[in-house]
């Protein structure tokens, strides 16, 4: 079931950026590139299981729900930059800025993050223009950012790689969710619920992210182990050990599970999901 | 008139960007650097002027007009980095990422992007965000900003650089005169004709921008003047010679004041503006 709204996904990803004679082919070619490298797609999926666990038909909203994807893809692409984390790999390729210009690379995250919000805004909905835009914003994800970048080298506490985490990452899951329910038009409760579900899910994302740049398989990461380590990076195993960062990630999946099974049947792919975030090998 | 309105933005932009605790400190200092040194503020004035010609209080629609400057500054800094301009100097101050880390510098350019399309989408208005993102984006200014880049030691033509500086310059001062219109519940006829004259007066903006990259004072202009040389940019003097494009900036301005003319007593402010675009020495 996963696999099937990965697969809607991927496919309308193939032919989402709009290409004509009046855009450099190099900019839509650079866009595809990272966008069309794989990837779990989590965050379109949440967006479109929060829509479908109202009853509705996710293929409404499959162009709405991949604007997510285009904001996490740009936001890796210059994560990944040489001022920032200069990494090589991202899902298995060279990294866009080792395949194209890096001015192109720069260009071309700014490009893929403008086109989302035109997506967004292409659902009539201001709101959710306004939620997505403040959870990727400064008190978001580019806050979590910054922060991460700023805790390179230094002694953190478990305060701060929190912070890191709930900043960098929890927020734009969370915000995924909520913008499928209020797209299906959710009551403020329900709302809620999906996203408390988001942000505990995305936090318990994050620490796996942070063991498996330690224990993971490069070749199934398709991103350089040990990359945190390197950049002398916060992460959880750092700051609390591998023990400690397993049971924390486990904690947050049994609570977010728990938290979903208030919105009854329709809470079996959250339970899935939430399972699988936590087995996850890549 | 104009003074009195470039001082209600730049009051306005002083204390736009949120600060909290839970936003990193660096990250709202470089987005005030750069948005607070000064500047023409061509951008949100237009869409004051554009919201006050249909008998509306400009103050009613300060953030997302400035959420125009935002998105303008955003442009510069990204634009200004090692691997696009490199360069060191833009509104008499040091550039953000030789006064800041790099890493800050792009992600204070990405923090800018997101919040103006909060800023926009506080309007309630979803049409608003979809303008400005089509504006700025592939079909926009970052399809134009891509042309300018790859155009870098070439050959070009007339119609190259015709391309480069509708997208990368006139696409947002088009779009920024649109806006204010759509604001304020014009019709279609006049949306149509301010965005006309809104085109018009961009494309003479960025020939008269070239021409100031030759002759114009450094001081003054607060930026390095024969960037586009030392870059070997594709420019209106480069190929066309300093007179043709001095006499096709002053006809693109000729043509502005006539199309603008239409809307009666109303035009006054715009026949000023587009006079300034022509005869600016920064």
């Amino acid at each position: 079931m996963l696999a099937d709204m990965r697969k809607m996904v991927n496919d309308h990803l193939l032919s989402l950026i709009p290409s004509s004679t009046e855009i450099p082919e190099s900019l839509v070619a650079a866009m595809n590139y990272s966008l069309n490298a794989g990837g779990k797609r989590l965050r379109p999926i949440l967006v479109l299981l929060a829509y479908e666990s109202l009853g509705k038909d996710p293929k409404e909203i499959l162009t709405p729900a991949c604007a997510l994807e285009l904001i996490h893809t740009y936001s890796l692409i210059h994560d990944d930059l040489p001022c920032m984390d200069d990494d090589d790999l991202r899902r298995g390729k060279p990294t866009l800025h080792r395949q194209f210009p890096e001015a192109i690379a720069v260009l071309a995250g700014d490009a893929l993050h403008a086109l989302a919000f035109e997506f967004l805004a292409s659902t009539g909905d201001a709101r959710i223009v306004r939620e997505v835009g403040s959870a990727i914003g400064i008190s978001g994800m580019l806050g979590g950012q910054v922060a991460d970048v700023e805790s390179e080298g230094k002694d953190i506490t478990l305060a701060d790689i929190d912070y890191i985490h709930r900043k960098k990452t929890a927020a734009l899951i969370e915000v995924s969710l909520k913008i499928g329910a209020m797209l299906a038009n959710a009551d403020e409760k329900l709302i809620h619920t999906l996203s408390v579900y988001g942000f505990k899910i995305g936090l318990a994302f994050q620490i796996v992210d942070d063991i498996l740049d330690v224990t993971g398989d490069q070749d199934k990461l398709g991103k350089q182990v040990g990359s945190d380590l390197k950049n002398l990076k916060a992460t959880y195993p750092k700051v609390v050990g591998m023990d400690e960062s397993r049971r924390r990630a486990a904690e947050l999946i049994d609570e977010a599970k728990d938290v979903i099974s208030a919105i009854g049947p329709q809470a079996a792919p959250f339970t899935y999901l939430a399972d699988f975030i936590l087995n996850r090998d890549n």
